[in-house]
């Protein structure tokens, strides 16, 4: 029995979620698209493996980390009896740049309404749905959307994170309103210079303090 | 590297909450109360592992059961690197009733106000925590309750589960309206004979037909 562990790495960039893929150098599954990941060693734990090959095979630092779920069919890879610990992360947009390296012949982020076209490696493909799920679920109940935008954004880039995740059309006078009355974001001092019609549009900022506290006193974040 | 399981099974026995746990006839950690558990096989998943597990160290059967969590700390097992993917399970009250076998000099239901006095073997007492987290935050936006019922109840016994559950005093009128207004409750034609002053009391069922409908249709149960 051997253990893995594999990274569901999630990014927004230009308006579309991605999922960071890298094109495998080695066998088993030579040149196909596959999660970033490997074996788990005797002195880490499985988080400190996760962080540690993502270092390796791409160079990211993730904003947020979640373990997502343990896959363990018998038949999931060729090599043997390997069982993997999922995990899933965030990256905020500026940040989503990689390093090539000799684990990877390519890296590269994959809109995540296209990655069912391609040819996945291993179970990757269900441990990315059920990743794409949680996200999903998450997004409404806890603030870690915010993770995904930089770190000032306009109400309409905010709206349009959660139709683009949520893979919906949410009413948006109602959504900015709910967003709003939850109080959480800051007005910060200036503006973006893209507005709508020319206009320029006010930029906020998430006070994750401020969530904290409200936590504590019983506040439920739910869109 | 070694895998194993581990079961947090929960009932709902005489109004308390109550974790099944195991007196470990063997060493590491003899007679020491402990979850049941064990090695994963190399033909099977860790899910079927677990259930296993439970059949030969209990003998129950779960009304529900769900991954948990995977745990890896260094030196949480004195006998060397063992991961353990952790379950949480749920029996209805008619169902506690459990077989002793030669994996424990004893079996019992804990209640789980007062496990947090007695030693646990290995990291047992963080995964229990764990699950009761889980359970505490689950039973408020997934109808997982009615598995720790017995079919029939009174909105009384409703109430009482949740509020032992989540260990908050819970308005019992508002919390009543919320679940008539759900809908998801059918009234059975018959009463209990233990009602309030002497009176018979309504019994409930759950309509789990209705809720799969109702969430296909967006329905969000949310206590």
């Amino acid at each position: 029995m051997k253990l893995t562990v594999d990274a569901v790495v999630f990014s927004y960039i230009e308006n579309q979620l991605k999922v960071l893929l890298i094109k495998r150098a080695f066998d088993p599954c030579k040149g196909q698209l596959a999660l970033a990941g490997g074996y788990v060693q005797e002195d880490e734990t499985t988080e400190q493996a996760v962080l540690r090959k993502l270092k390796d095979e791409t160079g990211v630092n993730l904003d947020y980390l979640e373990q997502l779920y343990t896959f363990s069919d018998v038949e999931r890879d060729p090599r043997g009896r390997i069982v993997t610990v999922a995990y899933y992360g965030l990256i905020a947009p500026i940040k989503t740049e990689f390093t090539l390296n000799k684990h990877a012949s390519d890296i590269g982020w994959y809109d995540v309404n296209d990655i069912f076209s391609y040819d996945l490696a291993f179970d990757h493909m269900k441990i990315i749905n059920y990743a794409l799920d949680r996200l999903r679920n998450k997004i409404q109940y806890e603030p870690i959307g915010f993770d995904l935008l930089p770190q000032y954004f306009t109400m309409t880039e905010l709206w349009m994170l959660y139709c683009e995740i949520l893979n919906n059309e949410i009413d948006r006078r109602n959504f900015i309103k709910k967003f709003k009355k939850f109080d959480l974001l800051k007005q910060v001092p200036f503006k973006n210079s893209t507005g709508n019609k020319g206009r320029k549009a006010q930029l906020y900022e998430f006070d994750e303090e401020k969530y904290l506290v409200a936590k504590r006193e019983g506040f439920n974040f739910d869109i």
